[in-house]
């Protein structure tokens, strides 16, 4: 029940195998891409201190639990660059978001590669390790994908027409280093001829699926039709949603999960309507010391990205309008928790398993502890 | 359990009583407000011909089942003044909207008041009947109003602090003649003196949360806070809705109701938490033919209402921008059916009743057939 990648299936930006994240040849600093320009302008920027790093993850340029895990490993190396200390860099660059557990876990691996070293052997090593952090998000996220498209062609073999796959937010290779974890099964399905399509939430407030993931599926050539949040419950009413895959920003060990805001209702729907559901994460996305959701912390963002909102005008010009009356009150929570009751079961780098503790435990044994 | 509204709460705009919908003093013209201006611009417009009562319901300028179905009628009474058979402006007026129930409700009132007359006494009686279905969706509104109140006193006392109320599109005094449907209970105890907030779904793709509700309940002075449609889930998880109304565009007579797309999703949500969901309507909004919702037709607009959003720029310019790559595939179904068994209630001019065949008929005795 595993899907191959083919070789010739990395992911392709104007026809050129990239990575979000990459270091300058020289280790002076780290490219990005700003992805608050998206999907209007493909740019990719440098990061040359610590600050930076801390206000790409902060503001969004870069976003996804593992993309903001990789880019505090590189953020670290950055303050080593400036002579900036590895406890004060983790302190700051920990504070820049809370919900995914990503964050923090790259920092206590870096911490724990260069906290024994002397000073003068922390900078290099700190490079190496956020490589490293690097390529075993790729690895995880490529195996995730092929366990994943097996979930995918047993549906296909059980439908006439495409697999028709709903999805939340970005949780595809603009979210992780390559790959992806929600779009990786996606990707790995396409590869291997699986006709599929995806219906793409929009996913307010900050409009990832619509801008974010409609861009890189069309970059791959992935059949996508883009809707309103609203729109999933009554897709999955009519028989139009055959599978739902999304990411998580945490997982508890007992199978709850933090995505972004509105996954939980989309969790609902599919249960019932009988719709599976599941979420993808490689390894680092569980947060092993927490018994359930409860206590995941949900970031509260501004106001201001709920009541205005950014866009191309007919012109080309990229303008940021507000929506609501003026001066309305808005919140806006950035994530949500699924319960594990609602989750048909996760697709992880080890394997697929149920959403629960002895599902996880299943596939980390070396975790019982 | 009635809340009587206070005789000085009639809904205002720059400070005046005012209803959505009026004819001219000489009958040559409807004023209109158009909704698809705000909440950037305040403007009323006059509709002078059928072309222009049809088209203002179509492009959504009137919207809400109440005021499609008073729009409705007084386009039948401009078709009149034209000369264009009644009949036809039936028929022609029909095509506007498919899912509200109010529409072909209107437009079967009108020929039952018109069709046995000469043609000579068909126009002024077109203008009479009209009328007096504005009249009376500002009585019925009024009256399921005061019922609503009752239900959130009650709710005002078994907690301290505000009642937080979810509401989701526009089912306030802009879907209607006055007062509103699901807002109406808000108004009504925000009259009375019961301390509340309104959480306002934006209500993708069209805004009318973000637009319409929270302009009218700023103008109103009510509290309210605007959300992401994503976002009332996880509210309802913390705790922080006590209440949900919605309106509804077309109720089956077994209890199941169409409302905006996305009703069903936050149905579910409250479902789960235990919160309470009512739908408030007047009689009209009732379909008796239909034993169920599945057979309400649920309106496929135009994907670029998804793809594209109006707002107003800082230098107070109202534009149109695109949010999605360019090309995008976009799916826009306008409404969903959120079953019975999710709904705690139906608000009616008549009581609050069981949202079943036998709660509707409890209060609707003379449907027995």
């Amino acid at each position: 029940m595993m899907e191959r990648f083919p070789d010739n299936s990395r992911m392709n930006v104007h026809g050129h195998p990239t990575r979000t994240i990459a270091p300058l040849p020289d280790l002076s600093g780290v490219s990005i891409i700003d992805q608050t320009r998206l999907p209007f302008h493909y740019e990719r920027v440098t990061l040359h201190a610590l600050a930076d790093a801390a206000e790409a993850i902060s503001v969004m340029r870069v976003r996804g639990a593992p993309l903001i895990g990789a880019t505090a490993a590189y953020g670290v190396a950055l303050a080593l660059n400036e002579g900036i200390e590895l406890d004060r860099a983790c302190t700051l660059l920990a504070a820049t978001r809370p919900t995914a557990v990503n964050l923090a876990w790259a920092l206590a691996r870096m911490k724990s590669a260069l906290a024994h070293l002397k000073t003068s052997e922390q900078r290099g090593a700190a490079w190496a390790e956020a490589a490293a952090i690097c390529d075993e998000d790729v690895a995880l996220n490529r195996a995730l994908g092929e366990h994943g498209a097996g979930l995918i062609r047993v549906i296909a073999e059980m439908k006439p027409g495409p697999v028709n796959i709903l999805t939340h937010c970005n949780a595809g290779w603009l979210a992780a280093v390559d790959w992806g974890t929600a779009i990786a099964p996606i990707y790995a399905a396409h590869a291997a001829g699986i006709p599929l399509h995806v219906w793409v939430d929009e996913t307010r407030p900050r409009n990832q699926g619509a801008s974010l993931t409609a861009w890189e599926l069309k970059q791959h050539g992935v059949p996508y039709t883009v809707i309103a949040d609203n729109a999933g419950g009554h897709l999955m009413q009519r028989g139009q949603v055959d599978l739902c895959i999304v990411g998580t920003d945490r997982t508890a060990a007992n199978g709850d999960v933090a995505n972004k805001i509105g996954t939980y209702l989309k969790a609902l729907a599919a249960h019932d309507n009988g719709v599976p559901f599941y979420v993808a994460l490689p390894g680092p996305t569980i947060d092993w010391t927490l018994d359930s959701g409860a206590a995941i912390p949900i970031e509260e963002r501004r106001g201001d990205e709920v009541s205005h909102v950014f866009g191309e005008t007919e012109a080309g010009e990229v303008l940021r309008v507000r929506l609501t009356p003026e001066g309305s009150a808005c919140a806006n929570p950035a994530f949500d928790v699924t319960p594990a009751r609602l989750v048909s079961g996760l697709i992880t780098e080890r394997g697929i398993c149920p959403a629960s503790r002895a599902g996880l435990l299943g596939l980390y044994p070396e975790r019982h502890s």
